[in-house]
């Protein structure tokens, strides 16, 4: 049977989710626990790959099982003493035979939190410092250029294995938070290290005064060549994945 | 001459603020920094004896230099490369040679961060979770008890080397926060582990249904016989010490 999991982790300690030899990652850990817990190897699909640093408070993964000894619904408690502290699951539910925690996505949420003012050390695995005088206006007329449907090449590095880089960016939303602010995009997948580059070039701008007409030409130049280093992992979030059905 | 420092730290990582032999300590930590960087040996005197995994925002300290190499007002920005990532000076500035980062202190002020709701593994190293429904009001009438000048020693741990257990408590406010709530308590002093131990009195005591009667007798019991083990280190915060002068 295929079962859907919804689950959180702090990425600090991680190098990313996907599976690699000698590192220790989010999919590693899953799996491992997973295979233990059951009695039996098992393999999980994430619907985003998050890089090292990244933190996840909604990520979701499917995986197949053969006759389960622990009923479904109790996998939540029961992963608890199988997971580290940094990895928890929040929902486990039965899902489609067909259902696939990447390619059924239809939408990705990701949040990118700032703290404005003093960056205290307790905040740095968790946040980005915005050290400029923050003015709302000014970064969300820099950000809007990028809704709708474009080509992302300019956001993302060049050993990106995707087979296109179109992507519909729904919504870019800017919201105020305990310490600072957070941007939360919306759209129907994102590239590798996309967010981090659209904040990284954010900040160029933003620290040049410059605004939505250079943001534009860097988009439509589908080279990052002008776009900024990608922006620290610390402050980026995988917070929702959103399925037509399932 | 003498030196006043505020500082923040993150606690994750220290054995707490004391130089122990073989911990990391936050005051071991600074004093190696600081003897490096004035090329003297440096014994740094703090506000607050913070316990492992306790963060601070505003611990001060001070200390003695003769002849700095470096301009005092230019040692928060020299200290950088001298200090690690968990630790941050945020203000120094001379002080005169009587004060006492801990004797001459007149006010402490601690927060302790619940989140309520779901549980993250990225707050775990900096929030407690309050597991319970939240009522503002009923926690607030419990811990209105301790305000005033009493004994604290139902609220300490029996190896206390402090003369007295009697201090004063000025405010204890309850804050809602992103996230769930603050528990903010400013007192002349506190004693070892004194608000974790308050802490985890007024969880057992709210998770029963009791009130401000059964907190009112533990506080004349004068005895840790009936409190709560201390709540965890992780939601505490050293927020800010305060001086008459200097």
């Amino acid at each position: 049977m295929r079962v859907k999991m919804v689950l959180a982790y702090d990425g600090r300690e991680f190098s990313g989710w996907q599976v690699q030899p000698a590192k220790r990652t989010v999919q590693g850990e899953l799996e491992s626990g997973l295979s233990r817990l059951l009695g039996q190897p098992v393999r999980v699909f994430g619907a985003g790959r998050t890089d090292g640093g990244v933190h996840a408070t909604g990520q979701v993964v499917h995986f197949d099982v053969e006759q389960p000894r622990v009923p479904v619904e109790r996998l939540v408690l029961a992963l608890r003493g199988y997971l580290p502290r940094d990895v928890r699951v929040l929902q486990v539910m039965p899902a489609a035979q067909d259902f696939h925690a990447c390619f059924s996505a239809c939408r990705r949420v990701y949040r990118y939190r700032f703290v404005t003012g003093t960056f205290f050390p307790h905040q740095r695995d968790y946040f980005a410092h915005f050290a400029d005088a923050f003015v709302a206006e000014n970064i969300r007329s820099i950000l809007e250029v990028l809704i709708g449907e474009h080509d992302f090449t300019s956001f993302c590095l060049k050993d990106n294995d995707a087979r296109t880089h179109v992507r519909r960016m729904e919504s870019i939303e800017l919201q105020s938070a305990e310490n600072g602010f957070d941007i939360v995009f919306s759209a129907t997948g994102f590239l590798r290290k996309m967010i981090r580059m659209i904040i990284g070039t954010l900040l160029i701008l933003y620290g040049r005064g410059q605004g939505a007409l250079e943001m534009q030409r860097i988009l439509e130049a589908r080279s990052n060549a002008l776009s900024g280093a990608p922006a620290p992992a610390a402050g980026l979030y995988l917070e929702r994945v959103d399925y037509a059905r399932g």
